[in-house]
């Protein structure tokens, strides 16, 4: 199934979501549609939403402060019945349906599964609208495909647009049984798991994007939210959560990697002061290409194997964290999308897409684990993928000149945001 | 240290060997220069240059008989006093003085490492200057490197040229000790290896390079021949060769790939009939790109732990393959490189491109081994990689199209040579 949604118009609210799953096209715009879901009463579940998103939807401030209630309140038949009606709400705006199906959602809407899964939909929906539109009427297609040892996915990628050069938004929900290779590779990680004659049932969820633009001067975004499930051979389970969301510039724009830290910051410190400084620098350590002594960007944030302080608190995190994607990335498309650029900058822009492969196919773990899980879909994990790159022998940008002014950063991160 | 070699004009036998380090350049043409190192008395060292370059050197194929002495024979003083003079004579005609200097070359000169050293020289310069000549007068630029932990190596690099996008022919002459990591990545091939403190003396060599021309019915080529030697702590010495000489045509010509295998098949053929089926099997296997169920390339030859059934003999068989790379090779550049072509052509192969990189960054063991090994040169690791390449979400050609032609071929490889 092939589908496609055109940004139509260009005026905020007015961009279509395309229900292609039966029903009618809603007729609410992006700017209501995430605060549609806020409730009185039902706070543990969409506060998160509130978080940075509130830039997004156009909340405003005094939301973040329902954020103090982080424990599930157990809801009445009558509100079980509206959570009902808002659940089929919300899917309305997906660029597809559900992996899981609204009845399997329906049935566990407290699992931070379900929960999970819904803001992984939600997110794909919001960052999508928000860049057919940035990118004056060019087209998404959307992919939904199934997994034969069990789950599926929806792939939605932009292909050599207006703005953009390659945007693809990726969602997942897979199920099954883990290889022993992949076994091995989470206890390198320092997880203890007991299998049962070496398998292990695991259900992995996640959202993961990356947009390609076209002109050198706005940046490259790369973000990627997933939850994962294992059974023990003794019934237990372990769960955790890891992401983040990370910006590569071909040229560096101070202002540009300000706001962007600011923004992700932000979204931390709704949750604890430390997270946004640790995973900061765990982003530099993460995204960096060794062999050339140089980090794939400007960072942002990075965390995997989250599972404290609960799994309601790490879920609300993880749903802020997702909401400030398109306020931390979005201005910045707007800013400089029209800016003039010349064959040299566009030379740069390549060599430096060349190095984004390099980290992407020798170091990505969630790539390396994708294309050596068998059944895993190659086009959607290789969408991460520049539409071009180049590959020059000994190319050397001059002394203080703005290429190497990026390479400096690059080998030596600096702190954006005190 | 950067110097360039022009392809003069475009008769054969007028192009130049450039003579970097102090002595004069040679004007002896390629025709007779590896012609002029063959002489009575002094088979075993050299008869294999008679393989399959006798095509390149116009030696004719009588001089393939003499391959039946295999084992090294004791030279006269007189004798020994003549091959200094062959030795610096075949020096002369080299893209930058060996590694090792002819000194050290000359005290060891019955040694394989010596004389593995000579050929991977002598290849590099045969390679270069027939690309030379084909590009009619694009410059290959030569870098002669040191590596800090022991040895170095000679770049030679064509970009951007008339013919050929990217062109690298690379050679190294490394020792040191291995690192652990590249220890149990040996071990794991099969090789049990007696370390002191996990430690392991080591001499590695080799010739390596990629091809990719501009014209998207010229493939490209990749060749690599190598020779390893390890001290275990005991004392005792391991040694073995591996390479081999593949093809990645965009579009497939059935003339080339017979012309292409059948080059490389007699070459094997004059040391034993078994070895053509076998390492064209390998090469089938081994540029394997799993995730995509597609070869990288319509094969050739690839073979590894080479160590039987003698030194000399496994010498004498890869100087055979390294003689065999300019005929199998450069009569298809010659012939395609004024073929006509159209955009959709060019964007085929820019997709092919783009494979060939996921091959070399996620499975081939020599980029890998390259890349973790501390101090190695990324340039010339990475020289392999295109100079443009592209990814596009889910292009798949029409069926019975010549793009489908040649995935058919790279996803069931066929026999070329009976």
């Amino acid at each position: 199934m092939s589908l496609l949604l055109r940004g139509a118009g260009g005026a905020r609210g007015a961009l279509r979501p395309c229900c292609p799953w039966g029903r009618a096209a809603s007729r609410r715009g992006l700017s209501s549609s995430s605060g549609a879901g806020v409730r009185p009463g039902r706070r543990s579940l969409l506060a998160g939403l509130a978080g940075a998103a509130a830039a997004l939807a156009g909340l405003g401030l005094a939301r973040r402060a329902e954020m103090v209630s982080r424990e599930p309140v157990a809801p009445s038949l009558r509100e079980a019945a509206e959570d009902e009606d808002e659940l089929s709400r919300r899917c309305g705006d997906f660029m597809a349906p559900p992996v899981s199906g609204l009845r399997e959602l329906r049935s566990r809407r407290q699992d931070v599964r379900s929960r999970m899964e819904m803001l992984i939909m939600e997110t794909q929906s919001q960052v999508c609208r928000a860049l057919a539109q940035v990118d004056r009427g060019a087209a998404f297609t959307v992919d939904r495909w199934e997994r034969k040892e069990g789950g599926g996915g929806i792939s939605c990628v932009l292909q050599d647009g207006n703005v953009f050069e390659k945007a693809g938004v990726n969602v997942s929900v897979v199920s099954g049984h883990l290889s022993e290779e992949a076994v091995q590779q989470m206890r390198s990680r320092g997880k203890t798991l007991k299998t049962k004659n070496g398998k292990l049932p695991f259900c992995a969820m996640g959202v993961s994007s990356v947009i390609h633009p076209k002109n050198p001067h706005v940046p490259t975004i790369h973000f990627n939210y997933r939850y994962f499930e294992i059974e023990e051979a003794d019934g237990t389970k372990q769960w955790w959560f890891g992401g983040g969301t990370d910006l590569t510039p071909t040229y560096l724009n101070e202002e540009d990697a300000v706001h962007f830290h600011k923004t992700l910051k932000e979204a931390c410190d709704q949750h604890n002061p430390e997270l946004y400084p640790k995973y900061k620098k765990w982003c530099d350590d993460y995204f960096y290409i060794k062999h050339r002594g140089e980090r794939r960007g400007i960072g942002g944030i990075f965390f995997d194997d989250l599972d404290s302080p609960s799994k309601e608190e790490a879920f609300q995190f993880v749903q802020s964290c997702a909401k400030a994607i398109v306020p931390c990335y979005v201005p910045i498309v707007k800013k400089h999308s029209r800016d003039p650029f010349t064959p040299e900058e566009k030379l740069w822009q390549q060599l430096r897409r060349g190095r984004y492969v390099e980290f992407n196919l020798v170091y990505d773990r969630g790539t390396k684990f994708g294309l050596a899980t068998p059944g895993s879909r190659i086009e959607s994990i290789l969408m991460s993928l520049p539409l071009t790159a180049r590959w020059q022998y000994m190319h050397t940008p001059p002394e203080k000149s703005r290429e190497a002014e990026i390479l400096e950063v690059l080998r030596n991160p600096k702190d954006w945001v005190h």
